[in-house]
């Protein structure tokens, strides 16, 4: 059946950014998209799903993450970003040559994620083809929607994961092609950074981009060691942000740059434009000791902006447990680095987790009619409190979110299809 | 049966804070006691677990929680420390007069602190005494190991909560002698913090303690309002410290002082003492925008030193959290406060969850001779990895700690006896 009803306890994230709540009410959605919230249940044919008393919100987009690291998400976390490309990622990456070794992988994966609260994703397999094509098989099988984006790479990586330019390119236009077998799953053009990539490979992925309209995915200002090596490799750009507009990777298509969290005024003034997000990754970019983005003044400047899991800098894949991580990461910003931008409220944090970092696929994140049905429905069974009783829909969010960030969802719907 | 041998993938922490791995090894237990670790079974009559393929680890101690405040851990977090006490953590306290109302709260804390990864506490009751003493014995009743303290506070807090001086003195001479029933569970004198208590009564607490050989637990260098405020308080002291030490409670008998973010040269020379031990809070002090203390310092400088959730400025009871968090804390304030002071690695934050903070209670948190059998067996089923079979037994454990913090163990021994 094309049309429903459900249930509860609804939470989401207005335009202004606060959390609107709605106890008892209903959903009904047709052809997977949300004609309306009702606080009586409305007239007419549906299925129902009753779930009276359950928190029920909206599902939330990982702006970014990298499916073969996931492996390895919580470990080696003693080192820094460059290191701990060399030492232990990319040594891991190339193992997904086989692809009988990356269905294993990715079946975990892709599972895990499924089981999560994210209904939508933006993700860096690895250079191969193959293997990202299965990983692609296997995303579009479990309902999930998302980017999938096989990596491009040159240069500055070991031999195992280098391409050709030729090859990059070749591999890179047969991926394209190959995914438009798959409906909910979508190609993203991946230059993994401008360190492994050469200008000449960067020129045409970002034609590649162009002339299909796809979007484009990278890192940008996560490290300061990084920056300075991109100062180094491309003399001819004004900074970081400059070197990927030269290749028309700053919004001519649809794009999202992960961590940012070193922006120059400069850069700022690119971001802003429509089209380009920032995904940010408070987890990673403590663990690898990158630092704190300043992800208030995206908010306050208009930036495209959501949150992301960065697994394996991240070793979670609850979205959850991002908020309250970018949370925590922008009140130690604001305490020891710069007092004059806030820190993140909850409600803010929770807008990025749905309706900010959906807002890349459209109209996802919100019960506002029109939006895309995303919805998941929570079990709170798991965190006891005698002052259970006393806690409105918005403070038993926030208790959900900080004491069972890592739980299963009773129900997940994506675009309006059931996937538990 | 008083001896028993548990087999197990071993890990604890050495005297110099690396971690001492063992795989396929067994533990022998008597009289509470690790009697010895070996690599083979050993001969002889005793009751044997066999946990082969598990990970075996010490029990972790909670240096500071408060238990009255599980009940909204994880709520109200956008607050900062004065706030926070004032609209929500004192009202809720304030409950706890009523007994019944404790018992269902007490009910929900013990049993989750149970099937946690603690073997030992240290936790902040209320003013109450008959509440307090009802703790008491679920704690008893639990077969954790704590001490737990009747709070005084006799100014700067609501009427509902203070206390006259000598009501406040009384009701802690009576709640010492009702607590000798116990034997698992110890009194700990528990002046809330400077501000909440006027001299007087610090000064017969002091004595209290001392004549009795009570340990005594507060709170230090939180929050730079608070500093402030003790200095306006207390004009005649050199600093927050000095406070205490005015009274005897800096190491005269056993003290552990929660947070510690902003200690001053001249208070870090009091910490260095014998018998005192500052209780890191990363997960509070980042909720509450307290700030990242320098705790690779105490390290350095030979201060007792353990980590500690302080529940509900931290949000959950989880040890293994705290490993992760202190961390990440650490990697926070080498980037962005103090490049001269490195991040801490996983040996030694586990470290400090088991063996420093242990140290609190006597020879307790690894697996050496005359140690208390403090066991934990892990459960490390939830997070699959294509990579596990190549994990090492250090490996798993920091695996573990970032991806499975909240889980129940499967077994957990204290000071020999089981309790799950």
């Amino acid at each position: 059946m094309d049309k429903f009803l459900i249930k509860g306890d609804l939470a989401w994230s207005g335009c202004d950014r606060v959390i609107v709540s709605r106890k008892d009410a209903y959903i009904l959605v047709e052809d997977g998209l949300v004609s309306g919230v009702f606080d009586r249940r409305p007239e007419g044919e549906y299925e129902f799903y009753d779930y009276g008393g359950h928190l029920v919100v909206p599902g939330m987009t990982d702006l970014h993450l990298h499916a073969p690291q996931y492996q390895f998400a919580g470990l080696y976390m003693d080192e820094e970003l460059l290191q701990w490309l060399e030492k232990h990622t990319f040594p891991i990456e190339a193992e997904y040559r086989d692809v009988e070794y990356a269905e294993k992988a990715y079946g975990i994966f892709t599972e895990d994620l499924k089981n999560s609260c994210t209904t939508r994703a933006v993700v860096f397999a690895t250079v191969h083809r193959d293997s990202t094509l299965l990983l692609m098989d296997m995303m579009e099988a479990s309902g999930l929607i998302s980017y999938v984006g096989k990596v491009n790479m040159d240069r500055n990586c070991p031999d195992s994961l280098r391409e050709k330019t030729d090859e990059s390119i070749r591999e890179t236009l047969a991926y394209i092609d190959e995914s438009r077998r798959f409906s909910r799953t979508k190609p993203i053009i991946t230059p993994r950074f401008i360190p492994s990539c050469t200008d000449g490979l960067m020129e045409v992925l970002g034609r590649i981009a162009y002339e299909g309209n796809i979007p484009v995915q990278s890192h940008l200002d996560e490290n300061l060691g990084e920056i300075g090596w991109v100062s180094e490799l491309c003399p001819w750009s004004r900074n970081y942000a400059d070197a990927y507009d030269r290749f028309g990777m700053m919004g001519r298509v649809k794009t999202v740059m992960a961590h940012v969290v070193w922006p120059s005024e400069e850069e700022i003034v690119l971001l802003r434009r429509p089209g380009v997000f920032v995904a940010h990754s408070p987890s990673s970019n403590i663990n690898l000791a990158s630092g704190i983005a300043p992800v208030r003044r995206f908010i306050d400047e208009g930036i495209g902006c959501g949150l992301a899991t960065d697994v394996a800098g991240g070793s979670s894949l609850s979205m959850f447990r991002m908020i309250t991580d970018a949370i925590q990461a922008s009140k130690l910003r604001w305490r020891l680095v710069d007092d004059k931008l806030g820190a993140l409220g909850f409600d803010e944090a929770f807008y990025l987790a749905t309706r900010g970092g959906g807002s890349f696929f459209g109209k996802v994140g919100a019960f506002e009619p029109g939006f895309e049905a995303d919805i998941l429905v929570l079990d709170e069974s798991g965190a006891r409190s005698v002052l259970r009783e006393r806690m409105d829909v918005r403070d038993r969010l926030e208790f959900y979110a900080y004491r069972l960030a890592d739980e299963r969802p009773l129900a997940k719907f994506v675009r309006g299809e059931r996937i538990i």
